[in-house]
């Protein structure tokens, strides 16, 4: 029997969004049923609000980094109990047999997986709805675990911003001894440098502006380069190992591909529009450079990135808002005024529904 | 004391090549004296020759596949003796101190690897000149030995065309299992499909003609795909561990990056100009495929490729010509007439000389 739920939605793609009442779906035997304590607002969640990418499906509830308690487990349920403090991060399902699926890379399941809003749901068809609201039912295999210690509010954007820099980082084996460039210092980035930093590595920042430097020493970056001074690029040329390339609008990569070394590595974590201006293939071929993408990540390592959090003491700077400040918050978000993420304390939702 | 010597030279961008009587450097300890037998002919002699890339010393001597017999030996060289086949390639020097070199990377040298031909020797400011010409003076590093029983004609491309494909299948590590697409069917993709196929991958030439399917099959490649048929690249989406792509002008690389794998990687050997139409960052980051280049190899892998080729009986698929017909050469290159690679016989120079 489906259960009642209320959150905020968008009901088009020109109106705020608002509150509103709809269903979840009944748990099935692999399902975990949470109580949303927290979710973190993610620029994805303003792009589908908003239809700019032309795929959103009305209303749309977003939100997907969520972090909640275990309220009700399915039959089949075996890692999960009532009361278990639980995340839930980008997926919430995909196909479980294909060779991504068995690698523990559900990100890039060959069926494609099934996003945690605005998407149906394998089985019934039902829409996905994401966590701007008091509860979500999700199937067992995409539940995380929090660990104990981590601060709950702060972990929230872990499971996005934080597992999309996390993922491309521990693929590519950064450790201690490898000089890391951070392109972008937002939600991404400031998370990008405290993980590379966490791995052992050199870390520099590339920001465009002076006015930033002091708040990325704060980050805890090594050194910052202003990537506008190309005097400062060129004295940087053959230095790095990787670049990790949170920027999500088109930029010129090329000063960013000339200073990294040989067989050195620029992935892009941001961007998903064509890379204009282009890159130069010699950039790429004289010295063996690598162009890599990488997207979110899959379950198993989101588990190692908050148990990798919790040791090393890592949070996402998060600013708390109440649910019905999240308009307010799109359009700050749009401005960049936020340091570094805003996560919505889910307690005003029920507050507001009381009230 | 410096060597007289004989070759084929380029005195400016727009006059043929003709005969020119110039110096060889005397040998210092560390030098090969050689006989030169046989030299490729590679499109960047082309290039040069006529100053496409604006880097042009006149007078020119090009040539960089370089197959001879060594006449004499420094003081100092101890893998060489007089009589020994050997060959060189496209680099006579390098560092000898940085990582690249210590790697055997030397066409990564930090300081910039010494091209055969049109630069500056390193010790004492003399022009290097290539393989057009009767002989040459190279420092022991810088030569490698023809294995016993290859055909020392058709090896000749192995030292540039060969070793541009062979290096990037061996790091990346293509072997049985793989599905490999080659991409482009001239003098780098013919070999590329030889050695991917020695390797033990499943080798797919992209060819963007019917017409050349006959000939791909007998190149040994496995299947064929027409690359101008939207249906055909459709079907193969997702497919490919690899592309080797050997195209060296401008083309649309999103259709090819559609046919990799997750974590496919697109191997890019043949294009130096900006990648336009633009990559679009979607195709990498959702798969998270990679991008790389290659630049030839280096002197020890390339002692490893002559050896391989060997043992698995491959050559390169060549055109013998006598010197005085290298400008009809090059004619016949650009309009692609050419099944896989001019080689010039030196012994039409000696004769010429005595004429």
């Amino acid at each position: 029997m489906s259960t009642p739920a209320r959150g905020y939605a968008a009901h088009s793609a020109e109106t705020p969004l608002e509150p509103w009442n709809f269903e979840r779906r009944a748990p099935r035997p692999d399902d975990v049923a949470i109580e949303i304590l927290y979710c973190g607002v993610c620029h994805s969640d303003l792009h589908f609000a908003r239809n700019d990418w032309g795929m959103t499906t009305f209303p749309v509830v977003p939100g997907h980094e969520i972090v909640g308690r275990v309220t009700g487990v399915g039959s089949d349920v075996s890692q999960y109990q009532v009361g278990d403090l639980v995340g839930v991060g980008c997926m919430v399902d995909s196909c479980h047999h294909c060779a991504a699926c068995d690698d523990g890379l559900e990100q890039y399941c060959l069926e494609g997986f099934t996003p945690t809003y605005g998407a149906p749901d394998r089985q019934d068809g039902s829409m996905t709805y994401g966590g701007y609201s008091d509860s979500i039912v999700v199937s067992e295999r995409f539940v995380v675990r929090m660990p104990d210690g981590i601060d709950l509010k702060s972990a929230a954007p872990i499971l996005c911003a934080g597992i999309t820099t996390f993922s491309p980082l521990k693929h590519y084996g950064v450790k201690a001894g490898h000089k890391v460039g951070v392109i972008g210092m937002g939600g991404l980035g400031h998370m990008g440098v405290k993980l590379a930093k966490a791995l052992g590595a050199e870390v520099t920042i590339f920001t465009r502006s002076e006015s930033k430097v002091a708040e990325a020493k704060k980050q805890g970056a090594d050194h910052v380069v202003i990537s506008t001074d190309e005097s400062q690029m060129e004295a940087v040329a053959g230095q790095f190992d990787f670049m990790l390339d949170t920027v999500p609008v088109q930029h010129d990569i090329n000063p960013y591909l000339n200073a990294l070394t040989y067989d050195g590595t620029h992935i892009m974590v941001g961007l998903l529009d064509p890379i204009e201006p282009p890159v130069a293939a010699f950039n790429l071929v004289f010295k063996r450079r690598v162009l890599a993408g990488s997207l979110i990540g899959g379950i198993p390592e989101t588990q190692e990135l908050l148990d990798f959090c919790a040791e090393h003491g890592i949070t996402c700077d998060v600013e708390m808002i109440n649910i019905d400040q999240i308009n307010e918050a799109y359009e700050r978000m749009e401005k960049g005024d936020v340091k570094y993420r805003f996560v919505i304390d889910m307690a005003s939702l029920k507050e507001g529904r009381a009230a």
